[in-house]
């Protein structure tokens, strides 16, 4: 149970169409769900505003079944299911209602909700290689509530596609910037905006890029100020910060 | 010219105070000081809300002080200088009026301002050791404008120390968690709020800490998801991201 | 021959249920068994208490069958078969009776004894992808005799999953804590107990977790000071030496 | 107030010595004395058997003059300061009447107690130049209550210098090795005892010893079984944690 | 001898000033000076059209002004000397007439002779902390007979100052360019301009900058086509490699 | 459209041929065509002097056929595709006309056209294993209008191979040097002529060598003075530079 | 043509079996056999007293045929082929006779000869997953003439089974020491002899290991001093040098 | 006593100068002197032909002086004493009469013996900057009773001038190459002879060559065959394993 839901069930005490002891069980406030293989914070919600989301790399189908399950039974609505491989995707059960974006390696129960933040993000990237992370970043985003504006390959060695766009990047109230190889996008961006820039390394590239370093290490010595950085190709977790930023 | 500066004289233009034409001379829009050794892009504080920042390491203080001259004379009322130690301190011009904070190597011109941010700013640290990385990365935020809490010394092999500060850290804006050593403090801090947190590694420990690579490392891939990383010891750009963050 | 089947047949020997000629014989001290691509060190277990342990990764299966073998005709009751991949396990002798582990990869010929140690051995790991992990080094220490308490998916990101478990970890003899990503579990566990904790690195992560090096960095700096720390994935090497410090 | 004293306090209230309430007052339990630039956890005694230790490094003579200080008035007895140079050690008051170890770099207040452990805690070195870390691992357990027998220049290169000294190894409790260069020691010494070796890597050497990590490398892969790894020339936590094992 | 000088030597054989056998005793062509610490390779300027450069770390003053008498000895008119620091250029003999430029650690005899090369070079910076460098780069394209155009504190950050001087780069024959921290500058250029681009890192920056390494992974990835590098603050090296092409 | 199209189309507009109004359409200025997942950058023959090369690694062969199409479309005349394996090869439509050079992982629509740069580009190569990466240079070369001499397998190890073609060497207008392993070639060829040398390190050789990190350093550390360096096995990068060398 | 054919040839001259001529045309001194993607240095075998070794990995089975073909072409008797995987030995042409070795992934062409070196050379290893490289070196030195002595699974952690073999290893002429893991081996083998040490660090171990980093640093940080070390898995280029120097 | 006194002194038992009881004596077999800081390996000699050598780095000059004199109290007569700098030099006592190299930093006691190994040891290197590490090689080489040729400045950038000394190394009976930078010498000198070469990286150089690890990967990848490589600047291991090559 997120934020948002909380807020309407609240809303439902208020207006008397559920009562405190109903919503209280509700809540599932301070209940860890013990699965064995995995201890499920049903109360992340109420203390970050976001319920847990699910990390499917490392974990079988069925682990990811059985906490989705747990989820659903401890009353969220919606799921997100990252690093979700086609092949894994394939052995989840039907009844999970899964949206699937192979892209992205994303899985989404319960749909994507009314944008309710604050402003809006926008995710750029450098270049067509980089998309499955900023699509990650994007979904996320949207999620969790949030409007996006892509802005695809607009890498810095054609100033003019990104400078073409210089409008709804002043305008963003957050913007994820997506980059592999040189990792130079944030930086210039960053110089063009007074909103933070959270800036995603990829691992695209070969050689001296070494999967992702070059990216990441340009990144965390951006000349620009407002930029910080997040994980190689964790688009995730940018599209995460953003939404928490955007929320205030 | 900062926001703040800039908003100021706005509304002595939307009062009379100033004509317009005045107030454009005053804007320097669009101008660049060149002194040969620098560009000072007198715009960036139209373009970002907050006015060019001087880097101290790698500049003679004749430098520095030919800088911050031409920055007065454009019309910028606050400067902050970062790495500036104590010696090239002793070497600056004493019409500079520069409060010099020794622990974090700053140089404040213009005073502090009133803070006008959303909401407050944590900076917590793991250990004393990080103190001076903790003062950059606070009294930027102060110069920017924001309301700092310190909780200092809190590190996670003394996990209750940090929880006895749970509330401030739940209804902060944004946290900075500074930490060198393991670097765990932001993965701790991230479970227990929504509030985007910004992690700064510090080069303190020895061996195989690798000047602050492995808390760098730790803080990339912190289990916490609304974590972002800024670079080894850059306590100055988590206040200016914290900043932009509190100024949304 | 380990400890424990020594001291049996030294009992032997002291009611006179086996002369000490037979015993010496059985002993086989000091004998290496030399099958040319392997010198089996039949005395080990005289010296170190546990008998050799076979590492299966980069042995064909009729190698690791020829020195089972080999163990077996020389006494030996228990024999432990790590890195044991499911496609060379179905390759091995079925006379061999192993009880495999597929999770921790490990094989097990000759059963789990009763255990016999000082105190609780307690396996912690941050996240439900550590578990195999976690699976290796609690099946050792179940296998060279100790008793085990597994707490798993007690991440830091939750510190409440973990400090709902205090009581346990401050009455071990001896923790073992899993973690891949930032790996700050160690440090977290260190600071609430007196007892030793081994700390174990994961390769679980993406990006610049660098195969379990970040976990690695941060366990090795731990600001907890009663943590060592094993090789990354070597959940084999924390059960032995939890199992070492606990038969002390 | 560590282990021993409570103890010492303890028999004082069963035999009516000191009243309940004296005590309590002296256990100073769950409190943290604020410095400011430090937290000092006055009740980390009695979590974990032994009271918090001062890191001299980046500490100014001050904080760690204010420290001792608060740890003295706070009723602790003896402390550690690790890391403490010749020249802060010369700022320190003399009131504190400091034991100072040049060699191992450690300071002491109120002297090394009796050994009260339940073996002996063997300290081995490669070469000469290793002897300062060793110095800090042996000095630090002493100053804990344990009984150390050295062990110095008895590297692999001349394996008859350690062979010649089996059997103390061999009826150590524990083992810390210490060794730089190619770090091979603790994997000899695994091989020859059943006790748990504590592996202290040392930046000694040059070129491609990297400061130390080619030891830590060679030690984290021992190819002996019941090896783990502390920082490298952390002498100090291979002590400390060769103290929790000899106290269990 | 250096390509200029022996086309005016050719030109005096030619007008009958010179005899070839004067000629071919200047030319000293296939000899070695060999001064015991350094064999003077007096024919370079025949194969490379640029003599032998004088690198001045690791020589002492004494050797480099050993070697600079060989070589006027051997006939060179100009003599440039690298990496000299201030310290070591007052103890060389006065005798050398060297023109010292402190920023660069250049030491230059027999002056800059007048440019001949096919166009312009431009050399642009990032930053002022990257002068040095780039003074490097500059200097030595001018003693090898180059027009220089220099545009410095050009960061990506304030990407107007760059484009206020796309005309010049666009014009450029050669460009070099030089930056630190994320080391984007050479990729924003290299999207600009038909010219081939020489990057140089810098040391320039702090933390994960790692003395160069970030800004030289970033070069090395360049998204733009036209670019190579050459090593961390070799200002030395891209002069000369943008002299070769713009003397084709 | 790339340099040699736009000639040949001004040159249609001096003999009107074609008449300003249809020539400024089938410029394409300034137009960038935004197919969602890529932003083709026609203006870029304008720019530099060579259309967009399509990087076919991390682009699905539907985006790829779509990208070419799209710059079929815009009027290109001959397109470059790097990086393209078999398999994705044979997932292009038939009616793009590629000619698909295997060794190199290069596809080419439209052909090769005559050479008209300055002089001859020299590939070299260190062995056998290196000639999928020269011949991506000497492909690309070709490609964009130059003429190219083949030496391959002519490593240091057998320096006579190398001097037998010093002649070919030294005629050169530009050297691109491939080697794996210990990557000395560049350095002995830097040695040998005045044009500027292209260095690619590959990533041939196992062990120590690091995917190519050893020839990568060695040549970045080049003793020889004219060499600069692009990414492993980048030999389309080093082809694209010389080119841009050979047409100032 | 190596050193040993040569000396049957002179030999043959001199008793008059062979003219001067015909022995000059056998020679083939100072030609290269060129086949495009390969030039064939036939008078290696003159230069260096051992003829080409084909290097298998990277080069297609007809590359290695069409070389091989050539060698034997211009007089070869013996052909040494290394890394060649049993897929590619499948496609080689079996009029090659080739003898194969999998577990080296070596192939000969025209057997093993006779041992004529000065000594005996031990090679030794220290677990069986390291007999691959092990043998790799042995049938090297075998195929260039000496006599070899296989040590296997001597490793550290049971000192008493090298120590076992203790005369062999003071016997050597030369001793090649094999190790993964922590690469001690060779540390403690020079220290008990006088022979020389070549050191092969293996890619055997996992987790820090780091593909065989930990055992290359340990082997050159070697306390014991008449050690040198190749590349990983290197045991080729072990025993191309243990041939070298037991051929002196 | 080394290989060399030690046949002296059975020289004198076999013509009855000296007793067997005192030649007895006077061999120290077995003896270890300890020192406390240091256990000295009186009978090294008897196993290796080779005194034990005293590596001055993190020693005191008190505790060099008395390892000096317990090893000329055990019969020692030659004593090499490396890493020995200047000022530790200054405050060794007089009555050592130290022979001090100080390019080397190598302090030598009694002088070096006439030599009496197989043939000559040719030590190369690249540049003067490597000067003090072949220095360091070539002393300890004909400290131990070698006949040495130095090769200085032979660098691959000027082939020609190693080529020139072509008949030097094809003499030699040991090569030891020294270089730094791009590390080629030993490439292309394995190309030139059938003597085993021993490689030495020097950390000469700067930016990305790492403090020798460019040379030191470069000389490890060395496509020539008989190279093996000792640590970076260990000019001391070369010379040793020179002088035991040569001595076989």
């Amino acid at each position: 149970m997120d934020r948002r839901d909380m807020l309407e069930l609240l809303n439902e005490v208020a207006t008397g169409v559920t009562s405190p002891e109903d919503a209280l069980a509700e809540l599932h406030a301070d209940t860890v769900s013990d699965l064995g293989y995995a201890r499920i914070d049903n109360a992340r919600g109420l203390r970050q505003g976001v319920s847990e989301v699910v990390y499917g790399a490392g974990k079988t189908a069925d682990q990811i079944a059985g906490i989705c399950h747990a989820m659903l039974g401890a009353g969220q609505r919606r799921i997100l299911i990252t690093r979700l491989d086609a092949e894994k995707r394939s052995l989840l059960p039907a009844d999970l209602d899964l949206a699937y974006h192979e892209d992205a390696q994303l899985g989404i129960v319960g749909g994507i909700p009314e944008p309710d933040g604050n402003g809006t993000i926008v995710v750029a990237c450098g270049g067509t290689s980089d998309l499955p992370v900023a699509e990650e970043a994007a979904l996320t985003a949207e999620f969790l509530g949030n409007t996006v504006v892509r802005l695809y390959d607009v890498g810095v060695a054609g100033i003019h596609r990104l400078l073409a766009h210089a409008d709804e990047i002043m305008h963003a109230h957050v913007v994820v910037a997506v980059a592999g190889m040189e990792g130079a996008l944030p930086s210039v961006i960053g110089g063009l905006t007074a909103a933070p820039v959270i800036a995603v390394p990829t691992s695209i590239g070969y050689g001296a890029n070494f999967g992702g370093v070059a990216a990441l290490l340009a990144m965390l010595n951006s000349c620009a100020s407002g930029v910080s950085v997040v994980n190689i190709d964790n688009g995730f977790g940018a599209g995460y910060q953003a939404n928490a930023i955007n929320h205030l």
